[in-house]
């Protein structure tokens, strides 16, 4: 095939990385880019100028997703397309969402350098508001794309200034004439780093996302009795912290229970919170993720029989409140597929993984053949400006990009 | 025994109660009397009209003291005193530490109006600043009295507007002349609701108090590591929630092993305390309460291997702070008998029973033989406007209050 041999320009996709990271840079070496604010703007023109000076046609929708075309042979097939998002928490890095569309970019420069033209047209897309810091919910843009939000939801959003999504986007200019949807697409690959320490503790520098865990979250209230630490005998008392400790270790042997499956107790209130009352109240939220719908039912039937049985043990009144359910979602095979035939033929160590966290990607699969690239990040860690990732990671990241592109467009 | 069919007047005690009541007054019924505030100025004047209209002679001391003395027979012999407190929480009730000093005065009319003169003279005491919300810590003044505060530690407090506690007693005209600790006491009873729910579920209307409790206090953080809760697999986390849990559930598990002592986990504060995000930092506070110092040094034992092994086996750094110890008081057998036999003399249902709470009491029995004497509180609730106990039950106490005088300070 031709391009076998091609590879992208490391340097270049470093210092495009770098430079653009001037955009919102923070003290401590991180990035500070809230959707929609000057610094988004001002990386979009950024992007927009490099398109121009790549060949690439700009389309913008509605939401202000980035749509960069570059031409193929058969201007009928629909692109097949790649990129993340720009935008990054308050205190974010340098490479979540960052990456995938300036190795996005570095694709299309590599192939014009190279002068090789696809079958399909391709796409570089930059999605509006991924992180969901500024205006939530997260994936807002693409939720919509993907059909799981509504327009005029997504443009009614407001900060916390109370300043409307729909405004913001106005104000900075980005928002295009195309309905967000219409730009339909043949085939979508994200880049991104893990955010997570599963490549990283087994040394493998590519990730083949093969799934993106479906997600069951929960709002928990125990209620018991306050009463004075000192005089209660421990047979009248009513702890409901003593309870939201047995069921967060449920929660946790439910989770070891349904590997790969994740279960989490992170955000917990405790009232009245004082150093001599035994805890009349706890408030507490908690998540269940695996890659499969019926574990995730598996689960959440363990987690109600736990908590019937903590309640009744220690005559709380437990109050389980299932509030979000989101469906696992299975990468397309074909597109997983040129994922991982590009890396075996580029020689890096690999393995299958499920995404843990949601992206763009997984709202796009509702509506076109998709998949996903991660690359190591160092101790796990992202949402934080000590989030890292080598050089070389990036440029094997960007290398299976492109190779998988090809291999769709020519295909 | 001269007085043994006396009983005090339960209508006139219920009245003192009740009228005192209104320095302080709040919406719902309790009481808002802060340590030499205005309306603890006003209820130290209604009990020296009182004392005075009793005829008994007042005396303050340099914390703000109050002994009210009725002579006895033998004006050689230290007074048998009895009293609490009339200062309040923010929020309080009407009984806590007020039942203790009106019953006092309700003896000292009962036996003037019986015409009952005593071999030893006797003493009404209202300690001042027991409850420490306005000046910490609690039980000051009866602290300095007993030897384990030093007074001039006790003046220089400050509130929360910074004011000192010497220059607020100045200013409502209760720094006494007498220097604190110089008047000696043959004997001290503080009669005092329960405060907790044990004398209410074992249908008892006294309970006789042989001991309080001792204490160990802690300040525990565990460190582990936050972590992002779609991408962090269960063997890679180091989840400082789950420590916390296991170690509430440890604590439970030796007070439970060391009957008749109690252990609670009162106020526990999350970081990042995020939805999805595994918790890397837990602080908490611990402690145990137990009648006896050597089981509280086995349970210390106990949570200190406990917190090893969960440190151990989750990858936590664990910090076990004991910031306090509290040794046990064991009260006076003969004013405890004295409670005891007038108890029995007056046919009241009745146990011994430990006290879980700190009193005045504790202190002020390292300087002179002291008991106490309990009454069930409803629902066993305290610090709070909701406090509550029957009439039938404060005149009880009151009896044997009356009585167990009578005894010491007969005999």
């Amino acid at each position: 095939m031709q391009g076998n041999n091609l590879r992208i320009d490391g340097d270049r996709l470093w210092a495009s990385i770098m430079e653009t990271a001037r955009f919102g840079a923070t003290p401590k070496g991180g990035l500070r880019r809230l959707t929609l604010s000057e610094e988004d703007r001002e990386v979009r023109q950024w992007l927009l100028a490099a398109a121009k000076e790549a060949g690439l046609t700009a389309h913008v929708d509605d939401l202000g997703d980035m749509f960069l075309i570059r031409p193929g042979r058969d201007a009928s097939r629909p692109p097949v397309a790649f990129g993340s998002h720009l935008d990054t928490q308050p205190a974010g890095g340098k490479f979540d969402g960052v990456l995938g569309v300036l190795a996005g970019l570095e694709v299309m420069r590599a192939l014009n350098d190279a002068g090789i033209e696809t079958d399909a047209p391709l796409c570089l897309v930059n999605w509006t508001n991924e992180e969901g810091a500024r205006f939530a919910p997260a994936m807002l843009a693409s939720g919509v794309y993907g059909g799981e939000l509504d327009k005029d939801f997504a443009l009614s959003r407001t900060d916390s200034d109370g300043k409307r999504f729909g405004d913001a986007l106005e104000e900075i200019g980005f928002s295009g004439e195309e309905p967000v949807g219409e730009r339909r697409l043949g085939a979508f690959v994200e880049l991104h780093i893990e955010q997570g320490p599963i490549l990283e503790a087994e040394r493998k520098t590519i990730g083949v996302v093969t799934h993106a865990q479906g997600m069951m979250w929960y709002n928990v209230t125990a209620v018991g009795r306050d009463s004075h630490a000192g005089s209660t005998p421990m047979h009248l008392r009513k702890d409901a912290l003593a309870g939201m400790s047995e069921i967060a270790l449920a929660v946790e042997r439910i989770a070891r229970g349904h590997q790969p499956g994740v279960g989490t107790i992170g955000e917990v209130h405790v009232s009245p919170n004082s150093r001599n009352t035994v805890p009349g109240e706890v408030r507490f939220t908690s998540e269940f993720r695996h890659p499969e719908r019926a574990a995730l039912d598996a689960m959440h039937g363990e987690l109600e029989a736990a908590v019937r049985q903590v309640a009744g043990e220690r005559g709380l009144t437990i109050d389980l409140d299932r509030i979000w359910i989101k469906d696992p979602v299975v990468f397309d095979a074909k597109v997983v597929s040129a994922v991982e035939s590009a890396t075996e033929s580029l020689g890096y160590p690999a393995r299958h993984i499920t995404s843990g966290a949601g992206h763009d990607a997984c709202n796009v699969a509702s509506v076109a053949p998709t998949a996903m690239i991660f690359v190591p990040c160092k101790d796990g860690i992202s949402h934080n400006e000590l989030e890292d990732a080598t050089k070389d990671d990036c440029v094997a990241g960007a290398n299976v990009l492109l190779h998988a592109v090809l291999r769709l467009a020519q295909a």
